[in-house]
């Protein structure tokens, strides 16, 4: 069965291995919500099951665990959800883990990964239903639910299986060796090197992006072969959870323990992630979510392999431009899009203090700022795209903190003034708020203020600005940088300076492209290479000591 | 003049590239050291080279530090080497390895990996001389210290270069990312992919094979682009040291700064390798030594990738075989081999009590643990070829473990008989000793006993016999485990255990081919799944690793 899925994947398999070699544009799963791809019905049906999931027991057949035991989601949106997940005991889920791990870790690369890809092809099918559980879970407007939600995730998932099988296959299974070791004697040997997993791996999801993020690792995993424990955010476990009942109707099919992935729930009143991070069984960490706690898992957790992907303070230098209002009009959506939600968000605008120039002339700090602001305002001057782009406030810390942000005493260009959804009255909303700083005022802006907060930053010039840039980035982590330069020896320079923080430069980006998106098999998420994160979303440091090779040599005849 | 060096060994590297793949035999390196190879003159010239070597400072152009004031190496001969390097103050080495790097770290691949393999192709017409360097510290034999200590070595390194340029070349420089995203509009992204080193790496040497296990971890870091600080053990300096002076003479060639690599060396008296270990600079460790120390680097290095390839306890199983004289004779080559002091060397052997069979017949636990010492004996008869195998103690500490270990209270089966090298009669030597165990006494053989130290131990049968060996090496580590076995059966259980404690096995190794070989470009040596290690010598996590990728992108017309 798993190698009669590889066969009938196999095509999308070798168009991945193609698109990670060549990182140009190219997605296995549509991003385009439509019925002529997904099917008439596909949307009504997703609706429909999403419904049938609220205010019961999910269940997951011979999972480990007390069914229907523990959760306490809330839509951002203001529904109740009211399901309830397993509550595991973790001896008993980490003993289920390694005994599932018995046989999928002795299965060959082709079954692996051909389960993997029907995973995929499966949770392709169902991304209404995903869009609905991932907007009412992390607050993303709809579209954005469906899209990174549902196939962009997917596609990040097969990126991990396309490096993993890659990794997997480059050394072969079986090698002859022989060598003349004198005048009368050869020796040769047959060499068989094996694949062997790691063994519990566990993947710790995000409140924000649970699939987008948490897939690379889930995938990444089990096509190696580990054992998968997914440990979802208290608040967004549904899309997971999904994920998840689909993987194990898939391994059952194939013949496998479906425990091979697992989920591992728990409310935020009794946490049980710092535990299972502890025990010794799990060799592999994937971790998606706060800085702090990441920092920790890596200081900790050095019985396993640990990849984080944690916070960061992103930077726009604009320095000149040709057309201030396609420039500006870009910002305005990156700083809404999911009410800057997002860890590839910009925060921090540097613009020198004495203005910049434009084809329209020059126009001081005043009047750019004023312009940013201007954008926004119009763009969230309609309430339907508004409500569409800016989504829900995922959490309550995060609309305090938006409430907060006015209290560092800088002038403030723009309230975070009310917004409505109408069709989702009681919706956690804010929209973004925009301070002005000086670069003196460093202290305020120099940390990550998750959610729609954004600084205006006055600086001597753009050479302070890349360096204020690139100093953050490289103290406190970044993800994204972008300029805005009609300069080529500027943006040369920017590029020298990301390139030692470590942060991905975007230039120039106006029209329907923005620096906080990232597309997969092309661009690397999170380079590692500053504190924003340890690991890359995807390379082939990501899956390769997922796995070991183990040899066994014996002589054969000549 | 990189850039020619990179055409001079580009087919070199070709070849290697090919044998990564296919892990057959290939070599790039000669390991005869014959004079139609290196030259008729090599073999003086490498004798006078070394000679004049003796009691003088080595002096290191232009590298920090106060030349000729630090080392103490003894042969383990007996010779006095009087050798003395610069003794470095870690502030300003660290100061000008960073400043070295900041060139570095910007080259072309291309650049530095035609460096890399002038550096490899330069120490292998050095090989004579560098026999000698690492016969007088480590106390190798010369043939040995000839074929490990050069071309093997020389192989690794290419090996890891080979998988450095596959690594770093996987992803294209650039790439055109065009999608449709509208009706009307395209984006077109031109992206730049760029190769970014971690910093500074440190290399730890071992004393026993500080070419060896030092040149996968200094060629994988170089070639990736990070600086390289080589700290020495103590007591095996100067191989090393020979390896920078060469190396920083190919990077001032080529126009780099000669501080991309350096040396970091000192005396067991005032060791710095803690210290250096701990600086926040050091941004990848590559170590070979004791266990304890690191398993210490691996819970405190927490803000650098570590290497680490430690110590283990390795196996032999003996269940049934053909022709038991040429399993005795095969085993007594490797329990004599350098004295034992290969951390691929044997040294627990299992034996069923109630006897194994053989073609000729049952033979009892005695008579097989008898055939062993008789082979030793005999390998040892000869005191020239003893001499030449056995080689030196490289430390007091292994001699007087040799010495300790009859006060286990076990029965000698074999006395560590005193041996003569009548070349150097101040030698420090041991030939192997050897012990009978019963299972039971577990925790008497279930720890390193590094040095020419064997158990041979009376198990209820082959089960244990698998069953001990793949406990003790999942619990203490193992880098190779023997079997020989006529039952496929039992070939096969041997290899499902072997796999779940991840170590390598050899099967029914006669003849000319023993289990602490292990060839570069086709055994991966150490699995790094168990505690001997956390890599391997060499595959793609060994490398992957050793920098980041850090992207930028800008629009261009479609």
């Amino acid at each position: 069965m798993s190698q009669s899925f590889f066969t009938a994947h196999r095509a999308t398999l070798d168009s991945a291995l193609k698109a990670i070699r060549e990182r140009a544009c190219w997605s296995a799963y549509p991003e385009i919500p439509s019925g002529k791809v997904y099917g008439e019905s596909a949307k009504d049906d997703g609706q429909k099951a999403f419904e049938a999931r609220l205010d019961k027991p999910f269940i997951l057949t011979a999972h480990p665990g007390a069914p229907g035991a523990v959760g306490a989601e809330a839509s951002p949106y203001g529904l109740s959800l009211g399901i309830r997940y397993p509550r595991v005991d973790l001896d008993s889920l980490i003993a289920a883990s390694g005994k599932a791990w018995e046989g999928w870790k002795r299965a060959d690369v082709e079954a692996r990964i051909g389960v993997c890809l029907e995973i995929l092809n499966r949770l392709n099918r169902r991304s209404f239903e995903m869009a609905l559980a991932v907007m009412h879970t992390t607050g993303q407007g709809w579209m954005m639910a469906f899209q990174a939600g549902g196939p962009h995730a997917q596609d990040r998932g097969l990126e991990a299986v396309a490096y993993a099988y890659e990794e997997m296959t480059r050394t072969p299974r079986q090698a002859i060796w022989s060598k003349r070791v004198g005048k009368e004697e050869t020796v040769t040997l047959r060499k068989t090197f094996r694949i062997v997993p790691r063994g519990i791996a566990l993947t710790i999801g995000c409140s924000t992006f649970p699939t987008w993020n948490g897939y690379p690792g889930i995938f990444a995993s089990l096509a190696t072969g580990n054992a998968v424990i997914v440990k979802p955010h208290p608040g967004a476990i549904l899309p997971l959870a999904i994920t998840v009942e689909i993987a194990r109707e898939v391994l059952r099919e194939a013949g496998f323990d479906p425990n091979v992935i697992t989920l591992a729930a728990d409310e935020a009143n009794a946490p049980i992630t710092k535990t299972l991070v502890q025990r010794p069984e799990v060799k592999i960490i994937d971790y998606t979510g706060s800085s702090a706690f990441g920092e920790w898992i890596e200081q900790n957790a050095k019985h396993a392999v640990v990849h984080t992907e944690k916070a960061g303070v992103n930077s726009v230098i604009i320095d000149s431009v040709d057309n201030l209002k396609a420039v500006t009009g870009n910002l305005a959506f990156t700083l809404s899009l999911y009410s800057g939600q997002m860890c590839t968000t910009s925060q921090n605008i540097f613009i020198p203090r004495d203005g910049i120039e434009t084809t329209e002339g020059h126009k001081s700090f005043d009047e750019v700022a004023g312009a940013i602001v201007k954008a926004v305002d119009w763009f969230l001057s309609e309430p339907k795209r508004a409500a569409e782009v800016l989504g829900a406030i995922q959490n309550e810390n995060t609309a305090r903190r938006v409430d907060e942000a006015k209290q560092q005493g800088l002038p403030v260009l723009r309230e975070s003034k009310p917004v409505v959804n109408e069709a989702f009255p009681k919706a956690r909303l804010r929209s973004p708020i925009i301070l002005r700083a000086e670069s003196k005022d460093r202290e305020k802006f120099a940390r990550e203020m998750f959610g729609p907060i954004a600084y205006v930053i006055a600086t001597a010039g753009t050479d302070e600005s890349i360096r204020l840039a690139a100093d953050i980035a490289r103290e406190k982590g970044a993800i994204t940088c972008a300029i805005y330069s009609t300069n080529p020896k500027v943006i040369e320079k920017a590029e020298e300076a990301a390139m030692d923080a470590g942060v991905a430069l975007s230039c120039n980006l106006t029209g329907s492209i923005w620096v906080n998106q990232a597309a997969a098999f092309s661009d690397f998420h999170v380079s590692g290479a500053n504190p924003a994160g340890n690991a890359t979303l995807c390379d082939g440091a990501f899956v390769a000591n997922r796995f070991r090779i183990v040899q066994s040599r014996i002589p054969v005849a000549g």
